[in-house]
């Protein structure tokens, strides 16, 4: 049993509150243990120079968190001038990843931005971003819809992620902060409704890892990401 | 009577939620009608140069806004590379503030990180962020007192902030986003429980003012701040 | 009887030299005591985003010390990579009063920069920089309007701004760099010719100050406005 | 068959140059088919604050692409002021796998520096980086071993890395920019020397994968890799 | 004699290998002694705005080093977010140098970049750029020409640069790092191939020197840009 | 005769006046013609990382135009959040140019800052900068001197410097901007006061020349020096 007392393949209590943001239409705010993401959906009538004319759209993703996300202060990044490595690598992780599941062609020559703040981290901050944008993403479309911008939600099948490590050899599902730092292979895994894998990024922390391990930790994701699924459509209702 | 029904002198709804942050020991949430601002408070062991080997301590303080805390997207200052001058105009209020109500030479030589983080902003976020930053920085300190660290809580006074404005005519207390948009005069106030001031300041938007007006923005920024001291009070409980 | 040997009430000494700049036609060089001031202003072609297609125009204004303005050099923002808050606080409050007196719709889609770049600082940088920019900025509408491109000086009123504050209890007028450093109270009023206030900025640098001692500065600055405005007037001759 | 006649699992041309810079120690050039990389390492007297007075090291890497290194011009990162999110993941990337595989208490509180400039670049780039920087770095820690700075090369096991990508349904190995473009499923593996797994990071850029596409994409790496592994050891000779 | 043997006006062992990168139509590597550059030529659609609608082009150049191409690590400048003044001297010395013999009027309203990326340097680093740039920028027209993009190559005359300083009280052609480091001057010439000055620097690193010392240094000089000059041709051919 | 009246090998008129900034013992304004630079000297208790514990000093210089120093309005460089190549090469000479006169082991291991900014500009700014930072750096000297702090005054030599151009293919000494413009040669040098150089830098704007006109150049040059150095020694009196 964790120290928190969650079996091995369990998630952590979640909460995803849709409308979050009084007049953001596509926001949510999930909660999974004490990691807590605001995720927010806005759209812009532009799209980057490559898309220029090509009639299609474009989907990215901000992420950030707040300096006191953590117990221990994190500076500013504004205040830097410059966003980190790690910053960006899970912003581009986000976009991929919703772009992965969307119709960039169903919303005309504009960009959509996802914004994800974080207001508490305590591990898996990346993967909670990614199954609340779909959620927000999702919310945001049925907005254009109902206004009449768009016919149909662009989107092909849902997106939820969440992480799995090794920890004293054992496969532990959705680590927090304590478990993650003490993780030997610590890895995210981002994947449809369906059961498809989207994205696989698994990182020997302190030893490498054979085969059979990452066999492990891909069944393990799938039961997690299955029960996020089923979170995320009873918020979402009937949306295709 | 205004849009939202409230009287001319009346301020909006108010919650303080102290301790928001599960593992920051000073921290709310302020809540002024649909403006919505985290604030945190914490500690770093060292001072800017000027007060090197001086013995006493400094305070300073933070302030974001989320991007999709208004309507309208506003770009992330971190994704720009650097803060904007109302961003900066807006803490150096804040830390000023709330280092006119602090004994700095009550905590060593150290300095204390006041982060305002606005997750949603419907006018008066600054006024907000100075009213729920000193209940943020109290519990703050008492949780030093408890520690050991502090003998005493090295504040002088309470202090909050509330706007006034001009609209029509009519002085307004406590501005909302639409009638701040509105108003010929925009003013902000910054005062102790005990009922003095620490920071005025007033422009005018439209049209020049006279004194007299700028009085009678001075008696009613008093009636609420008076407020605001009442329900700052009641979260704190004695903390002297 | 102050240091330097003025009354309380007195302002020190005042220069202002219009067309201070050969080939510039709206600058002036303007000098209070020790501290001086180039104001130069110069328009372009185009406005912010949010003015497109507005038909209206803009002013903004630019501040600057030189690296030796001060007895210690203070680093060259352009090699530090950024303006500091104090910078970016002070060109804001230029550019909002001179917008205050200016007539934006008068000059054409079109963007007015004024440009304050100090060459000596002894204490008020910011009230002497909007003195002086008045002077520069009329002289550059008369400009315009012999060269044929406005028919009337779009000005409704003249502008100007003083220090004010308060040294061992007494209200003191225009302070230089040392009184400033003991001011107990330190504040900047922006006025109107006719005595109409544009921007009361009053901050308790020691001590929180009384409803009855912002009455007293304001009538200090009042005779001080009243003062330069005789003096922009001599300067400037029949502008209107 | 693939475009330039390669078996799906084979390799392009591969040549390892060490010493490669005439007065770097630790140096190599490494060309897969057309992508070519200078790797070079170097140590400093310092480590990151984490560190300090820990009596262990660090190991960075940094990665750039000349503005030529592709048929269309990219923009100099210098110029742009700021590396982008792909240059801060691959160094990212490269950093972890060689640290995963390096002792760093085997060279006193230092850093080791690791950088990987590509001069040529169609495709596989980062997974090139990785396998050659490998060899530079053996080479240095031999140099100082050989200067008696160290006595023992510390590192475990060698480290290499290939890409793998799914076009039209096949598995293929060590995708050129062309094939690279149009594959559905992008993934690149970090394995050791014995076959274990470092890092495996798979993209769907076009259509969800199952689970068994990603095995065949494993067993596909694993051959890629032990031919990479056979080829530093050539260059490397005996180093343990 | 010198440290490697050669006269005082004996340039560095120089070769130029064009079409130095697969897919770069204008490119080549330049060596002379150990510095080492590789030059490459591209084109693009724009140029700056004081040539907007002026029918003519424009052709800018950018300078680097690797970390690397220096014994001790020099910081990556993208990393540090900005160019060196040393680079961006350089790097406008070797625009202005090529500008001077080509007619920028011959290639439409478009921009030609010119990359000197440094993988070795061991003195003369901007010399030798320059001299690769020229071979390259031929090469880079020829093949527009044979696009059918231009009709005439549009360059006056060859361009070559070499440096010369006093060490010791003797002249010196082409100095190596060393002796560079010792030099009591140290100067740069660029000239044409038909033995016009186009730009002459020359900097007292110790002592002061008379108008004889430079005449000196131009003859040596002289005879050292006709050598290159030859050999340009030689890997040219007949290209006017 | 030129457009202002004056001969071919004509200087413009030059004003210094010593200890123009009240506070800064080490100060002058320089005007030649129109063009007009502050020059002014302070010092600091730190040297550049590779001078440390050398026992000797440093000497910098930086150097900016006011925004309004030329007709058309140029960009403030901290606004933009980078100095100009321009400004950085200019700023680089200046620096060379005064450490060449000057003994950096004469004044501790302490760094002089001397900062040259224009006020106006009409050409020959970079030139006049050196001429005048020479007065100004002796002064600050004399000042430390008269202090206690340094017992010589450890200058080797006076320092000036002068333009010189090919305009209609006559030689034209200390160009304005109008001739700057049309001039097929650009010349800078700078000189000591017993007629050696120190620096040449020479740029054919137009047309390749031949080193008859360099001579040319230098002699006009050389005259022109000889005027700034009596100007020079006048102001500063005895100083050695």
């Amino acid at each position: 049993m964790r120290r928190d007392g969650r079996q091995e393949n369990e998630i952590r209590p979640l909460t995803i509150t849709p409308h979050y943001l009084a007049e953001v239409p596509g926001s949510c705010f999930i909660e999974m243990g004490r990691t807590k993401v605001i995720c927010a959906v806005s759209i812009e009538e532009q799209v980057p120079p490559f898309l220029k004319n090509s009639g299609g759209g474009w989907l990215t993703a901000e992420y950030a968190m707040l300096p006191m996300s953590t117990p221990r202060r994190n500076a500013r990044e504004s205040v830097q001038g410059r966003q980190k490595g790690r910053t960006l690598e899970i912003q581009r992780l986000i976009g991929r990843s919703l772009r992965a599941v969307t119709d960039l062609s169903g919303f005309g020559e504009r960009t959509v931005f996802v914004d994800c703040d974080v207001i508490q981290a305590d591990g898996g901050t990346r993967t909670a971003a990614i199954t609340g944008s779909f959620v927000a993403l999702v919310e945001f479309f049925k907005y254009l819809r109902d206004k009449g911008e768009i016919e149909n939600i662009p989107v092909f099948d849902s997106v939820a992620a969440i992480s799995v490590g090794i920890v004293d050899g054992a496969v532990l599902l959705d680590l927090d902060y304590c478990e993650d730092s003490e993780a030997e292979v610590d890895a995210n895994f981002v994947m449809t409704g369906n059961g498809k894998l989207i994205e696989v990024q698994a990182t020997a922390e302190r030893s490498p890892f054979g085969k059979k391990m990452l066999d492990g930790m891909i069944e393990t994701a799938e039961k997690g990401i299955a029960e996020l699924t089923v979170r995320q459509k009873a918020v979402l209702g009937v949306w295709k």
